[in-house]
């Protein structure tokens, strides 16, 4: 690769298109003539306007977004939707949730702050390693919504098919698989995703909304930031956003479109994904951890099947420049997260390297 | 300038260093050697603990922090500070408020969301155009804190000396004057700023904040993000920072350290200031709003006393290289905000400026 860079599997922050780095070390001193760095730049101004202004036009355009949905740029990660979702959304005060893995686990618990939460289903009896069937669950009649975690970073699984809500409002944490494929906006009433994962720099939640969900008679305790109502009203610039990450995910945007738009990616994702699970497969000394049918195609985890040897594997990983193969520490084992911007070349020197590791380390 | 810069005199996006812009500039596609951006970087990897944990040692170095006090990086920026405080720090259930402008105003109306909230003083029959005798306020027994905002951006005003709290803890918004000058941060119980003035880039408000003030009996509703026990513990890292500004934050710490530090930079702000009030003090056409001892040495603030006049000469100052003067929409007005990274080179030219505009437009 250019630039000495190394394949960073890395499942957050995350590897992002040189291309797109390379745009920004061009204008870090000056902004297309306006004379100033983007983090410089007063986001009052009609030069930052424009930019978030593009970054919406574009995302809406890449998701096809229906109009009567809204977006937002949220500071706080995607860890702030966990209280600002129920905060906002629980009119009744009672939501379903489904917990696949930590951070559906998570944000369940967050919302037990608010309200009754339903545990809808779970995969922890399995260590999360599959994905329960959603076709017919005993959804609350009051529940205000059907809360998931649509890719389970940590745990490597990801939903096939949406579950079946009965009509209630679905609510998705994409973190880690946004505009990883097309994605049917409508079937949603809110998705959020921590940018740090598939698009930007962290710091960053986007929340895509639909507008007669967003309420004014919240809560008087919520705080003033934490309203969907107030981001919405000032389009995103209740106050000072995170300018920076707006102005690089919106160049993200606009290099997606170029690369074919969602699609392009999904064919791309599925060609990766398959490489590596291909390998996982077939090989003796690794196996992936999540039951085939739920595998995300964004963060692959597998194990040797013994620790030590795991982490004799990431460490010859790292020595050879495949950087952060880590499994999240509360999981252990390997995890590759091969988002959109990890090249094909990339997946396919992570596998040519681990069937080297192999070969030399057979028992 | 460099790389045909403008001055730039906005109050928030800011100026920043152009040495510290050079120097992310090349660092954009491989932070040194890493063989990958900061953007990209996991926030649980040892290159990027090496420079929050620098950042953390260069502030506290820089504005000499005791060790009893923490140092938090929170995103949301100072907006989520005004509920935070009194979220964290409203033990009886009462604060005292002293008003001096719109952001003191905003924190006072928030924190009336979580408690008692008494109007200690105010300047709002003056249009905040001054700071009011605070040495001997009548504080209120059972508050938990007094709060202030230090340098109120948009009128221009600070406080020279601090209010005597009676005991009582201070607490201090200083966005707009953070590592202007030194600052005695045994004075305070808790000291925040948003970065995007006097740092870095926007998205991260930086707390300092007395460690036996740090509660964990804090009631159930406060959502965990909001939660200076939980930002405390985990150094920061509860969940994904805004690891950008961070960084960026981390060379603005150690160009200021370069630079003499904030005695040095105290110096140069009362030079840069007085370049500037003192021409509006000779000027027959322009004044300052502020009464002369409540003056910003960061925000100077100052009018023609003819609406249509004051925006002829923000268009001619733009045309001419000088940006951003135009003073908050509420006020209306000029405003130039001369933050620590603006050169005093920056600061005659304007002078110089607007003296040539008052000669041509004499009556
Ligand atoms: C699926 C998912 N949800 C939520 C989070 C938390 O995001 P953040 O760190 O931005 O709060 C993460 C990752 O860190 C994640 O992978
Ligand atoms: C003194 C002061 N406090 C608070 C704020 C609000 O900061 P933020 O936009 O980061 O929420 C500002 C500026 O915008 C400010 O100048
Ligand atoms: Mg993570
Ligand atoms: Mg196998
Ligand atoms: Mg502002
Ligand atoms: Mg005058």
């Amino acid at each position: 690769m250019d630039y000495n860079r190394v394949y960073n599997f890395s499942a957050g922050p995350a590897i992002m298109p040189t291309p797109v780095l390379e745009e920004i070390a061009n204008e870090v001193l000056n902004y297309r003539g306006s004379g100033m760095s983007v983090m410089e730049m007063s986001h009052r101004s009609e030069v930052f306007q424009t930019i978030i202004d593009e970054a919406e036009a574009d995302l809406r355009e890449l998701m096809n977004i229906p109009d009567n949905y809204k977006i937002l740029f949220i500071q706080g990660g995607a860890t702030l939707q966990f209280a600002m979702v129920p905060m906002n959304l629980m009119k009744n005060g009672v939501a379903d949730y489904i917990v696949t893995g930590a951070w559906s686990k998570k944000a369940y618990l967050e919302a037990k702050k608010y309200g009754k939460v339903n545990l809808l289903a779970t995969s922890q009896d399995k260590n999360y390693t599959y994905i329960p069937d959603c076709s017919d669950l005993p959804v609350d009649p009051n529940a205000d919504y059907v809360y998931i975690c649509e890719n389970e970073t940590i745990h490597g699984s990801t939903f096939q098919k949406l579950p079946n809500t009965k009509g209630k409002i679905l609510v998705a944490d994409q973190s880690s698989m946004f505009l990883s494929k097309p994605c049917n906006v409508s079937d949603y009433g809110l998705i959020f995703a921590g940018v740090q994962k598939n698009v930007g720099p962290a710091g960053l939640a986007i929340v895509i909304l639909r507008e007669d969900l967003i309420r004014e008679d919240l809560d008087e305790k919520v705080p003033t930031y934490m309203r969907y109502d107030i981001h919405a009203k000032s389009g995103s610039l209740y106050n000072t956003p995170n300018c920076w990450s707006i102005y690089v995910c919106g160049k993200v945007f606009k290099h997606l479109k170029k690369s074919g738009g969602l699609s392009a990616m999904q064919k791309r994702n599925e060609e990766k994904a398959a490489i590596l699970y291909d390998f996982l497969d077939s090989s003796k000394m690794f196996r992936g951890t999540v039951e085939k049918e739920y595998r995300s195609l964004m963060n692959v985890t597998f194990v040797t099947g013994d620790e030590e040897l795991d982490a004799k594997v990431v460490a010859a990983a790292k020595a050879a420049g495949f950087d952060n193969l880590k499994g999240h520490r509360s999981v252990g084992g390997l995890r590759a997260s091969i988002y959109n911007a990890m090249p094909k070349e990339g997946v396919e020197a992570l596998v040519a390297f681990l069937e080297k590791f192999e070969n030399e380390h057979k028992a």
